[in-house]
């Protein structure tokens, strides 16, 4: 055995980054064939129909008037309090459920939940999530000494599948006194799926009979995408459900600048909690700070500067959100052109409703993938079926995929 | 007992965080008697002579000339290759050990010390450095599942204590099969402290002799205050001294821009790794990934971009150098009034070498700081002593400060 230097712990531990795999492949055949020739929809991030990112100029333009000291000065360890105030608007906008609130700021969604699963699920319990589910809450899971696990997400309608959550968390809850799961709705990653109204009903009414057992159930409510959701007060109506639940329910958003401001290389967001009991919130700002101290210290000052003052001023923000509205219109119209076309085709891609990717189910992903690699198309391969990237394929390129895909999982079935 | 919904690990956990403790006072004070009748010694930020945070002009130069896309794309999980090939020509400049090296981006010099005790330090063991010391070691030490020990920094001369590391980390290694320990130098905060060549050799041999026992150990060297402590390949000629060991010796050095760059808050650091075993190295590159994936994903890109830019181009990193180079002298020019003034009144403060701070012993902290107010002097009471900032007290406001902390410790004693 090779020398290891590693503690227990962390011996072996090996990133299966699909996303950053096909992402090279990609970047190698663009290389090679030029940008033109080749479909690249692996990329995270807003890409214009020129292949360019896309940064809101409002954003930018407020960025680029903030001073050095905003800059470089270090930030409060829980983050700058104006931010905080200012995340905890953003989040809820007008949709705040009664009860206590609280923010830390952390690095990107990424810190978000990692600040949440390193506070509130026991060392060796497993956490919850639905079966597509975005790679990285299983490392944070497995590097924070518990374990993911999964329920079949969808129902063979479709919906949310609250029969299997339901059986999978009670089955966790009979050896765990408490469960943290995670859902990421609406725009959820990879497929673009929401929960609706009544399916939150029902997980919140499973939260609530676990509690009235004495479990101790925490929900992290992963909203990375809602800014291309849809309309801003309706695709936060759900929020108002958290409210007024009882003490041993605790609710946590996870909010990031890099989607919704196009702030990804920033590294900043924010775990937003939220409970009936003041007690609950005053412990999740200590303990926070703590792991906040431990993690990173604190967080980039000029990001959270920019939202504060962008927001603070209605006309800029207004601005701000006409121009970050043309971007979901974009990806609407790239997300359309797709399904529209594996409708015509016959592809069985997941239900689309919103956000930056979308899904095809197949027993073979990599197969499939590889295949596509033959018509300069990159998409990632995931456990249960390949992603396609609606934020970054502009339309044009677009047209075609679905085809390709199908005819792909065609021949490799035969 | 009030409702807790953290995790049992987590419950309870709370940072007394002396210096932003010490640091809302002087604020306080500020916004009361106004900033020039105050003398606040809590920045640990360089502040220019007008009490604002200092800011090299090379390095805005090259910051603000940045694309918005280079600012706001998401980066390698690892970090960009060219930012961590510069850091590793950087941390070593004409001093590099021979061996084999990685760097892994962090946020700041937290982030790095974050990543050497996940993944070196065995969970339940003791790590170590001395007892003047960062409290954030503790913290993350804490935060990890392991626990900070100590042992006496400073012999009677006032030198490096080896006899005390060497007795406390044969303790610990008669009960664990590894330690981590770290060392902050040159420029020790809180004291200004450097170990010498010869006390490194100490240090080395203990490490080699452990190792030969098959003990892992693993050195953690805290560089974050390296640029302001005098010529560069004279302040690293220690790092020689690493190279050729045995393979279950690692040596880390924790790389940080906010102190030698003025880039506080953007929290852009790394640790950089140095083996005699390619398979360590390897496996660090490994198991820091993963740790990074887990933590913020990946870290501040800009940050990163601009290091390799203007490290680049001799011309402009020279420039920058003499920038930075006014800054340590300013440093010193304010230390040496401090020491000059306690040496003539008798105040014994810790032998102060170079650095951002500089260090008194006594044995009531507080009290002596909370006396200090009297005369609008705001300082940080550490464990065994009363921490003052060179870094940002300018020299004019540092004349009479030794005698004030002699006749307020003088006073406490009577």
């Amino acid at each position: 055995m090779a020398m290891s230097m590693a503690a227990t712990h962390a011996r072996g531990k090996k990133l299966n980054d699909a996303i950053f795999t096909a992402s090279g492949a990609a970047k190698k055949a663009i290389a090679e064939y030029g940008i033109e020739k080749v479909t690249d929809a692996t990329i995270g991030s807003m890409m214009d129909d020129n292949g360019k990112i896309a940064c809101i100029p409002a954003m930018e333009k407020v960025y680029r008037s903030l001073p050095m000291s905003d800059i470089i000065s270090y930030a409060p360890i829980s983050g700058l309090p104006a931010y905080l105030e200012t995340v905890i608007d953003l989040v809820f906008c007008d949709q705040k459920p009664d009860g206590y609130t609280a923010a830390v700021a952390t690095a990107g969604g990424t810190g978000a939940i990692h600040h949440a699963i390193a506070n509130y699920a026991e060392k060796g319990n497993a956490i919850l999530t639905g079966d597509w589910y975005w790679g990285t809450y299983g490392v944070i899971a497995n590097e924070m000494g518990c374990r993911l696990e999964t329920y079949k997400l969808f129902n063979d309608k479709g919906g949310f599948n609250l029969d299997a959550f339901v059986h999978k968390a009670s089955e966790l809850l009979a050896k765990q006194d408490s469960l943290l799961f995670i859902i990421n709705s609406p725009a959820h990653n990879p497929t673009g799926f929401a929960l609706s109204g009544d399916e939150w009903d029902g997980v919140i009414a499973f939260a609530k009979e676990k509690a009235d057992e004495g479990k101790k159930i925490t929900i992290v409510v992963d909203i990375a995408y809602i800014d291309y959701a849809g309309e801003k007060n309706e695709v936060r109506s759900f929020m108002r459900k958290f409210g007024g639940l009882s003490h041993n329910i605790l609710t946590l958003f996870s909010f990031s600048m890099s989607k919704g401001y196009t702030m990804y290389g920033q590294r900043t967001g924010a775990l937003v909690a939220l409970s009936a009991c003041k007690g609950v919130i005053d412990e999740f700002n200590q303990i926070m700070k703590y792991s906040s101290r431990a993690a990173w210290s604190n967080i980039n000052r000029g990001a959270m500067t920019l939202l504060t003052e962008m927001s603070k001023d209605k006309t800029v923000y207004a601005q701000f959100e006409k121009e970050r509205d043309a971007l979901y219109q974009m990806i609407r119209g790239r997300a359309k052109v797709f399904m529209d076309e594996a409708e015509a085709c016959g592809l069985k891609a997941v239900p689309y409703k919103a956000g930056f990717f979308l899904s095809v189910p197949t027993d073979d992903p990599s197969a499939v993938c590889d295949k596509l690699h033959d018509d300069l198309i990159f998409a990632v391969p995931l456990k249960l079926g390949v992603r396609i990237a609606a934020c970054s394929v502009p339309s044009a390129k677009m047209h075609g995929v679905a085809g390709k895909v199908k005819a792909d999982m065609d021949a490799i079935k035969a």
